[in-house]
C-alpha cells in the first residue's frame, strides 16, 4: 500500500504570543483571519510584521494564528543568510538556545530573545492515518518527491495527533530544490 | 568502492559574451580575475552586474569568466520567484526558449533575449574518474548528501570531459535543502 501524502510549502512566517501581538499592534488587538491553513483551527492572518536581522530585513512576514505560548519566526536557510541570522533546523516549538530577532509592527517593536528557526521538515498525521500505516509520533521517515528535480528526503519527522490533518510541510528551499509546490504529493518510502 | 565527490554550491551568477561585456563595461573591456573556480580555467571575476526582473532586481550578480559564446544567467528557483522570471531547470548552455532579462553595467545595458536558467544539478567528471566508475556522459545519477537535512537527489547529470575536475554542482536552494556547503562530500548511490 503506497503511503501518499499531500505537500504544503511553508513560506517564511511568524507565530506570536498575545502579548507580542498587543505590543506590535496595540492593546487588546486580535489577529484577523485571511485564510484557513491545512491544520484545523490554524489560519494565515491579514496582519504582517517587519523582521530585522543584522544584514537585512523582510518587510511583510505573514503572521499565522491563533496566538501561541511562545513567539517563533520560521524562515528558510536562504532567508537566514539573507538577513544574517544563524537559525538552526528545529522542530516547531523547540526554540531553546535559538537566536532572537527584532520584530516591528504598526504600534511598536519586540526584541525577541529567542525563537528563530529553520523548520525541520515534517508530516502531520491524524492518529488514524498513523495507525493505518504503522507510523509512530517522532519517527524519522524517508519521503520521495518525483519529477524533474525528484529527490528523497531523509529525516522527515512524523507528528501524530488527533488534531492534525495529513500534510507534509517543507520550506521554500526544500520545495525549490525538489521543484515542488503546494498540492503536489509525496510518497513515504521508508 | 564508494563513489565520493566534492560538493560545490553555486550562488547566482552570470556568464557573458565578450560583446555583452563591452556593452556593459566599455569598449575593449576584459574581465579581471577575483578567484579561480574548481573547473580548470574558469574564474569568478571582480566585476558584477545588476539584473532586473519584472518584480525585483539583484544588485551584485557575480560574473564568471572567461567570456562565453552565449550570455547566460544562472539563478535559484527562490531567486526566480523573487525577481519574477520563469526560469526553467536546464543544463548549462541549453538556453533555447528560455526567458531573457535586463542586465545593467557601469557603461550600459543589455536586453538579453534568452538565457535565464535554473541550472540542473550535475557532476563534472574528468574522463579518468568516469572510466574508473563506469559512468557515461549525460547519465542520470542518484546522489546522497548526509547530515541532519540528508537527502538523495535524483536526476543528477553526469558531464564528462578531459577538461573537467571532479565536482558536484548544486544551487543554493539545493544546498540549503540539504544543509550543505561547498567542501562537503556526496556519494553517488546509483
Amino acid at each position: 500500500m503506497s503511503k501518499i501524502v499531500p505537500v504544503g510549502v511553508s513560506a517564511r512566517h511568524i507565530h506570536l504570543t498575545q502579548e507580542d501581538i498587543e505590543t506590535l499592534f496595540g492593546q487588546g488587538y486580535k489577529l484577523t483571519e485571511f485564510k484557513p491553513l491545512s491544520q484545523p483551527g490554524q489560519f494565515a492572518a491579514n496582519e504582517t510584521v517587519v523582521v530585522k536581522g543584522t544584514k537585512g530585513q523582510f518587510d511583510k512576514v505573514r503572521i499565522l494564528g491563533p496566538a501561541r505560548p511562545a513567539s517563533q519566526l520560521e524562515i528558510s536557510r536562504t532567508d537566514a543568510f539573507a538577513i544574517g541570522v544563524k537559525a538552526p533546523v528545529r522542530e516547531s516549538g523547540r526554540i531553546d538556545g535559538t537566536p532572537g530577532i527584532t520584530i516591528q509592527g504598526p504600534a511598536g517593536e519586540v526584541q525577541l530573545e529567542q525563537g528563530v528557526i529553520v523548520a525541520a521538515r515534517h508530516i502531520h498525521f491524524h492518529t488514524s492515518d498513523a495507525e493505518q500505516w504503522g507510523i509512530k509520533d517522532q519517527q524519522l521517515l524517508k519521503v520521495r518527491l518525483g519529477g524533474e528535480r525528484g529527490l528523497t528526503f531523509d529525516n522527515v519527522i512524523a507528528r501524530v495527533s488527533e488534531s492534525f490533518a495529513l500534510d507534509m510541510h517543507i520550506d521554500t528551499d526544500e520545495a525549490n530544490a525538489a521543484g515542488a509546490k503546494t498540492g503536489d504529493t509525496a510518497e513515504i518510502v521508508e
